[in-house]
């Protein structure tokens, strides 16, 4: 089983490293580019063992709780199996 | 119109900062995890003028040419309206 972890600053929050990357884009000619928001992926894979309920909970845990810096940051959890 | 874009590390590459990740949540007590890589996810506004398969191609060619090390690096590309 494995756990995709996104995690991306809230929209209210500035995020100067898309900008860089916006404007170098411009400079290289991708002129369709409006904004760019960068953020974090964590790919998890889950141990055999582990049942999927006991996983997903875990998984939601430690996304919210360790990953993420719910000040500035959302965090969104796919699972696959 | 908006695009995501995640990078990855190919799996055959080392990750250290994945590593570091999942001794630090083992340490926490998550035991449920086996795994975890690490990669960058960028969110990509498109223009409004632009059509959608202008944007489609250019944000191809951008996340292939320029947010990806195509020695180390695999990506993949979502679309939504």
């Amino acid at each position: 089983m494995k756990a995709r972890v996104y995690v991306s600053l809230k929209s209210t929050v500035l995020d100067p490293q898309g900008k860089t990357v916006r404007s170098a884009l411009a400079g290289l000619g991708y002129h369709s580019v409006a904004d760019v928001r960068q953020g974090k992926y964590f790919e998890i894979s889950i141990e055999p063992g582990v049942g999927a309920e006991q996983a997903r909970t875990e998984v939601e845990t430690l996304a919210q709780d360790v990953l993420t810096n719910p000040v500035i940051e959302t965090c969104r959890v796919e699972f696959d199996a």
